[in-house]
């Protein structure tokens, strides 16, 4: 059994942890740490895992220094993370939800981000997606847990990018996300209210997500990739769909694409390729660890069309966290989060 | 032209005061008061303004001792009116549209609402629910614009009590209310994430708006009200639905309710009697000023049920207090509030 | 492993089956019949099961009469599910998920509902609320699932008529249901741009689920019930929320209520009785077969408030229908209901 | 006053016809026809219009061949205007709501949508798109008023293409819409329960709006223009946001183009550009006639992101038309149409 530790609990991906844990099989959560709530019961915060985590409290995040848990997922903020880890690192693994740990070059992150207080675990820090990096996760000691944006950025465009079949300078993210991505904060911009007759893009050209994503299709391309990023906010609250352009950089088929997708992603679990001519909807994955993935091709414009759906708390975030959990132990990855997706 | 000045404007409520006011033919704000956003442009904070406040900015509601203005509208949260009331009335016919001036015992306000501040003008206060006291209004300094709830729930219930044909201690009012009854507010509460897939009653036993109601029902019935009033919160922006459930004090058929309400009701510009079988449905309502009412008795259990729509921002809030306004002006009471529900 | 078919698997109730039986570790289903889409994949037409049933299409209704199954649900319409359960109960035993079989009189069947064309099965077939009839259904040959409605009705009102602390005329049901309630249909009433800002009452005085609730809780009572039942259209998915309101034959505590409900329910695996000042929220029991229950009492006035929350999908269909099914194979009572609720 | 007639009246562009014109100084409608509520009363079918078309009732559709009025305005399915416009055009001005006319290219027509019964009039039909075409509509007799799409589509691209600004064969629209631009329709696909926890794209490479936007943009630049266009279902009523990707044909600044954009729309009383930094959001145009454009430049990439909003059934399309009507009758072209959006 997994003697597992959330620090930071109390936000939406703290709750999805919860929330997939309470069904694992071979893990159990022994410690969730929460500023905002220490000393209080988790089930009264979250009333609806009543019956799953009875007796255990929030506590005091001061404490986490001392926290014994094979593995400790930080679901702290971007920046508190940094402070948080080394310490952590110490008595157990890390998988880290924060975009803290993901880019690895310095410079890139700084330009970014600000100042890094703990630089020298960049490097060491393996970046968790699962479907690209399944051995070097297996014996990390620090997995740095993939954006919700770069997920789904990163599922649709790795096999055009491994075949090196798309022009990597003008790829277009065109990415919607739902409102559970801004976290779980008290804010006008976020409420009810304002949300639920809007839709709008965000952060048009400055999105953090973006030198994220161009790192590891740099990686994949095996030279530089240059995106341009859009995000725009969803009145839903979970779910990501990302409709990606891509400059093919010779002529092939519809058919030859899909093919191609549906052989890269042929022994992965939790990603999908859909049917020739049927895409994705955010409601098909729905609280489940799938990436659905839609591939269209306008052969004449020799314009790949890729639509991906992937629900953003799970597997853009507490579900790939866990499937990291599972291949770091050794346990078969898809283990606690086979379920059908809640898609009404 | 009437100039119109509106304290404490950055809200929902000051929100549709602007929106509404933005096509009275014969009203204009020249004033608009926030202690958050003093000194932004209108139009920024609400950019669907843009072109019909451009030049107008949030002022300093220190200042709001030295305004002129022919009506003054007092948009603040409860409690804070009571201290900014007194200062208005000095140069302007004041509409409050908190409660602070609603209840005219004091014994009663302060056993719901705590102490007040400004209790002489309690008495002087008209309650403004101009289907019911349209000539105190006209001639009013000060008057008490109605709760939400109470205006739905008044108007369910007038016509019953007036002939007293409604047994006055075992009313239950079963009231549900859009998110924007709780003001803009940043809070996790009425964020979407929490409250679009939720349904829940509240403060039950215990709300504010009770006496409120008792006191009106009370005034109409000649007699004391007691009421069982139980609020819920909807998934929807804007509407409140009131189910009222009366025991009625002699058999009356359907046909002799729907009658009489058709009747009570008859010349009032603003509320709609639906057919018998027919019953409302706040998308019917909103964005209007309208009050839709649906009548069923089940005469063999002598029980009346009484179904009422609003839009809580419009007729339950900033509507009524226009409507008010006109009352107070001597201008037809409908000026600048007629046009079409937007029902979808 | 208990072999499962779904007559009628095509609808919300199909779904929810298909989605909960999939993590059954006790259960396959076997056969799912559906007029409108036999022939097609499961997985074509609900694309979120890709993955749980691949190989699987629906088959031909006509052809119910050869099933064999331990169990069949029937999720046909009602009027439907008359027809075909007798053919079924040829080689299995029945769980039916409409409504005609609830009832056991068969004067009051049909003058709610019309003629019956297997009227000998209405005594035979035992209501399948396990909270109340767990015996009954352990050996039930036909289980008719209860109503959504009434589940949560039931569920709240059962300790007070069981101590006989509640008046039984003058009980009041004001209900509020998710859009799934009215079933997977095209129709301009449900969809999204007409549901979406609204809210309203229907069928007043006139819901056929009345004599099914005044059945139950009749029987409770040991005397004849005779309730006030309003249902209202949500605009969410999923869930109930009932909001009852009952008339206490003698004084007593809020505290002595809550301690009987608490009492009532110790040793249910899926009433969740809230503590004193708690109340449900339906997102809080979302996609899970729970009832949460919230208990409050007006002393002075000598009235109850029960407020019951369930999924109508779940503990109000499906998942009832499987705890049903675990009863009468002898399986423990949870097995493959036991997950957190998705409460965001 | 304006007479005016509404044929196909009982969708949704049906409904904001007579939403919108309840409120125009200067028309009337006099008649409105449906085929499926023939004889029932306009606040029947519309219970939001009572009070504005009392006495009104749809007539047979069969009839309009008889129709006298100054204005027809065809709100008809695309296919059935075809038929009924040559008719309508013996004694009226049309304006007609659907695709039958905005092509002009009959091959071009052909390829999309198949035969057409009325060739002759794809010519003389003026495309109505005020800010481009004001002067042909003013002396029309049959106006083809613009898609939902390509208005949002048009109205962002048109300076940059005007001023040759932008290459025109790799031009991306990637549109997402509100529910009610399918139509007032019973259908599973856009009932509550399927679309409020979704969002998909559809159509893709293949929607019928693609001509028409090429067409226009192909008039403006003066030269072939091929895009690809994306469109996605929002789970919103209403509402289109288009962000629209355009490569630069030369090096210009963020400020320099949003000059442009500023001076090409100075003058138009419905097209609000943002100041640089801001971003449209569908809510701020709901229910107006507004199209909010915010601009950005991506210098280094020399790429262009245009986003705008509009109200999909008002500048998308009733509104547009009655602005269409307002220029064709001599009428400001804004009479009947300035309120504030009601972004909440």
């Amino acid at each position: 059994m997994i003697k597992v530790a959330i620090v930071g609990g109390s936000g939406y991906t703290g709750f999805e942890l919860l929330r997939l844990l309470a069904l694992h099989p071979d893990a159990k959560v022994t410690e969730v740490t929460s500023r905002q709530y220490k000393g209080k019961a988790v089930t009264e915060v979250f009333p609806s895992l009543t019956g799953f985590y009875d007796g255990l409290k929030f506590s005091d995040p001061e404490g986490f220094k001392s926290i014994e848990a094979d593995i400790a997922f930080s679901a702290l903020p971007h920046g508190a993370s940094q402070a948080a880890v080394p310490a952590l690192l110490e008595s157990s693994r890390v998988i880290d939800l924060s975009a803290d740990f993901r880019i690895h070059d310095l410079s890139v992150y700084e330009a970014w981000y600000g100042e890094h207080i703990s630089p020298a675990l960049l490097n060491e820090a393996v970046y968790g997606l699962p479907e690209l990096r399944r051995k070097e996760i297996k014996g990390a000691r620090l997995v740095a847990n993939p954006g919700c944006y770069p997920t789904s950025a990163i599922l649709a465009l790795a096999p055009l990018l491994k075949e090196k079949l798309s022009d990597a300078s003008s790829i277009i993210v065109d990415s919607k996300s739902g409102v559970s991505g801004a976290g779980r904060q008290a804010a006008i911009e976020t409420s009810f209210v304002e949300v639920s007759p809007g839709f709008k893009a965000y952060k048009i050209g400055s999105h953090r997500h973006t030198p994220e994503i161009e790192q590891e299709l740099g990686a994949i391309a095996g030279a530089g990739v240059s995106i341009t990023f859009t995000p725009h906010l969803l009145p839903v609250s979970r779910g990501i769909l990302s409709t990606v352009y891509a400059n093919l950089s010779k002529g092939v088929s519809m058919k030859e694409v899909h093919s191609l997708y549906k052989a890269f992603y042929e022994k992965e679990p939790f990603v999908r390729v859909m049917d020739e001519g049927r895409f994705p909807d955010i409601s098909q994955v729905r609280t489940s660890n799938y990436c659905d993935l839609g591939v269209f091709v306008d052969e004449k414009k020799r314009k790949a069309i890729i639509v991906s759906a992937i629900d953003n708390l799970v597997k853009g975030a507490s579900g790939q966290a866990i499937q990291n959990m599972n291949i770091m132990a050794g346990l078969p990855e898809t283990t606690g989060l086979i379920a059908p997706p809640v898609s009404i």
